[in-house]
């Protein structure tokens, strides 16, 4: 298979990649590196990716952005970053995907635990996990032409660990090795509309 | 308990209503009738909202709309509105109404069963009531004061099925006035961080 890897320089990006490389032609795509160049806040960017790889099987996602902050001190224009960033960002690649993917093909995208156990500061996490659920749940039933639709939900990623235990007391990680087995059965399996919690 | 409704004059909205106001002083709020104009989409109408009234114990919020719409004909024009209205509406109640509800009053807001059991036309809807459920459990760890907040997530409404029961086909009803149930559990159990799935 030919998979677009969205955010594939990343922790968990690079591991999905070392995974599916092994068996498929892996097409690595960052906002900086990589072997494509994309902001998926941006629709002409998105289209643009697009443009410069054909024969597509299967796209996966891991990249966007939230902000954390108390939920006192947040606003509508701080939900705003992770609903244009983490949220609308991967909606979009898959609505402008559906053009491109081959019949049959698969989107893959990463939402988190923060909607089902939250944490502190993790308001804008939380809401825009559950849009990412609730959308992939609904994708499945109305993707033309057998396209399938899942979604990954990791805990916090031991790699990750060092920046963001404090946050994550008493939350057994996962290895970015153990989440990227997730995107590989989203892509090899034939599911569709599942979540996958890691 | 002095309670707001914020579309209180809607279908569920009176329901509500009917079932607080025969224990409660219950003030009605909607976007042409009711006894205070608001537009929950607007931040500047929601805090003129909160000057005309004082001494809040709880606020309920049954409004907000999403577009329904062919995924494969969806934009992130279309998901805007639902995120502007249903979401960002009702969460933007809640921010500016932290700073106005008294001691361990409690929030409610509403969701709906789509992000659980998707319909067809309803990317929006699932992606917008997936959000909310999210937000919701968060936002009961984070509130101060020992504010509360819990969200109904109602299956499709009896007295709308006149409208809807094409996309309904299959799904049990519920009744205005049993929806309105657990809004009164919402308000008047000491609960908090709950999906009522009703």
């Amino acid at each position: 298979m030919k998979i677009l890897v969205i955010g594939g320089t990343g922790t968990v990006g690079s591991a999905i990649v070392k995974e599916l490389s092994v068996r498929h032609d892996v097409v690595v795509a960052g906002l900086t590196s990589g072997d494509i160049q994309v902001d998926i806040t941006d629709m002409d960017s998105i289209k643009a990716m697009y443009q410069q790889i054909d024969n597509l099987d299967s796209i996966v996602i891991a990249s966007g952005s939230v902000h954390f902050g108390a939920l006192t001190e947040m606003s509508a224009e701080l939900y705003q970053k992770g609903l244009q960033s983490k949220l609308m960002g991967q909606v979009n690649v898959v609505l402008e995907g559906i053009k491109h993917l081959n019949d049959r093909g698969s989107f893959t995208l990463t939402s988190g635990i923060l909607n089902r156990e939250p944490i502190n500061l993790g308001s804008s996490a939380a809401m825009v996990n559950g849009a990412l659920d609730g959308f992939v749940k609904h994708a499945a039933i109305e993707l033309p032409r057998g396209l399938r639709i899942n979604i990954v939900s990791p805990t916090v990623i031991t790699e990750a660990l060092a920046g963001y235990a404090p946050f994550f007391r008493g939350f057994k990680s996962v290895s970015a090795a153990d989440a990227a087995l997730a995107y590989s059965k989203s892509v090899e399996a034939l599911h569709t509309g599942q979540v996958y919690i890691v």
